[in-house]
């Protein structure tokens, strides 16, 4: 890479570093637990995220943000929840960065909200470097896409938090071997919580609740400060 | 987007469009046909081009090279075809660029190659608008991503030349709507010439390896002139 690509690329970052810090403390003042879903396109990320919505929601206020190239369709998805939601329309942009959802959330009580989800655009490599304010990043990988997910895209599983294996109902119909693929995942990110999740069937959106639920009540037990740049 | 990353963006893609031309034009000079295969992570790339590599190479000299960000498994699952393969690894990149590919081929005699597949990063945003020299961009759309996937990533599907529907021996357990997904890839790009495949059973394969064979030699029968820039 040039010197000067570098540089334009270090200050795009850096501004949008710039701009999550302060959702981020924006988020920690409001008590908003912030939770930044990332996956290749059609990985399953609506489906899942509305069950956990729609079991978080009969406690907790929560609210969505989507990214895609184009169209409405995941807002309206995951609206299904009973949750508020709306849509980012990147254009061409591959993944979301923080002025946009910073954009998108206006006119958002914070403080009013428990929980916000990102769904960044379908893409298992570009989102990596863009922190959107999250206090969470979870990354969904489907049966389908096969065992050596972990090892061939190593970015964005380097920098997550959490992993959802989704589709789950169709792992016999893939011939999906989930020792391999949870070997796989530890050898990328030692430790990383794994849940093992279908959308169709809602496996595994009670043991994703859960762990979510105690992460927000986490979150709420620490001093403020602590969160705030 | 400001002036300066605008300009930026557009200098690498200018340099890359010069060595893709200078690529092609040494192709066309070789009469090697060239597909670049472009998809998500996950969607069959490597199954389904082994399969359509065995068959053309049965009287034709196939050659692949294959981009990941890490690992070489995908060369050496390219390899069973009996053909030989080439791994390009991106590091962090999310698409392949031309000169990566002029790279990876360097000490292949191009006048004893028929086919040249250049299989890309999985990724269905980044890829669209890095010439590889190609004739021929290939997309694949496997049925477990949903129907919908040819409206919302618009970019790559606008600039293919044909589109695979791929894991074709999923439709049913997925409940894939096969009609709905044709009528969404003729809206999204009309006329493009649709193949319904599956790595799995081989369905397709032999219409697609057709297609392909009509092209290289529809190909050979241009005046080379026409192909050099």
């Amino acid at each position: 890479m040039k010197p000067r690509i570098l540089e334009v690329r270090t200050k795009i970052l850096k501004k949008n570093d710039e701009i999550a810090r302060a959702m981020r403390a924006r988020f920690g003042v409001s008590g908003v637990y912030v939770v930044n879903v990332v996956s290749s396109p059609g990985a399953g990320k609506t489906g899942l995220l509305t069950r956990v919505m729609t079991e978080l929601s009969r406690d907790m206020t929560v609210v969505a943000v989507v990214g895609d190239l184009a169209t409405e369709h995941d807002a309206a998805r995951l609206a299904e929840s009973g949750c508020e939601a709306r849509q980012i329309s990147t254009g061409t942009l591959c993944h979301l960065e923080a002025d946009m959802v910073e954009k998108a959330i206006e006119g958002w009580s914070l403080d009013g909200i428990d929980v916000l989800f990102i769904e960044n655009v379908g893409n298992l490599v570009c989102p990596q470097g863009f922190d959107l304010g999250e206090d969470l990043r979870l990354l969904l990988f489907p049966v389908t896409e096969g065992e050596d997910k972990p090892l061939k895209y190593p970015t964005l599983i380097n920098t997550c938090d959490a992993v959802a294996i989704s589709k789950m109902d169709l792992a016999v119909a893939v011939g999906f071997d989930l020792e391999t693929a949870k070997a796989n995942t530890e050898k990328a990110r030692p430790g990383v919580a794994v849940f093992e999740t279908s959308a169709r069937t809602g496996a595994g959106v009670d043991e994703l609740a859960a762990f979510l639920r105690e992460r927000v009540a986490a979150k709420r037990a620490e001093p403020v400060d602590a969160v705030a740049p």
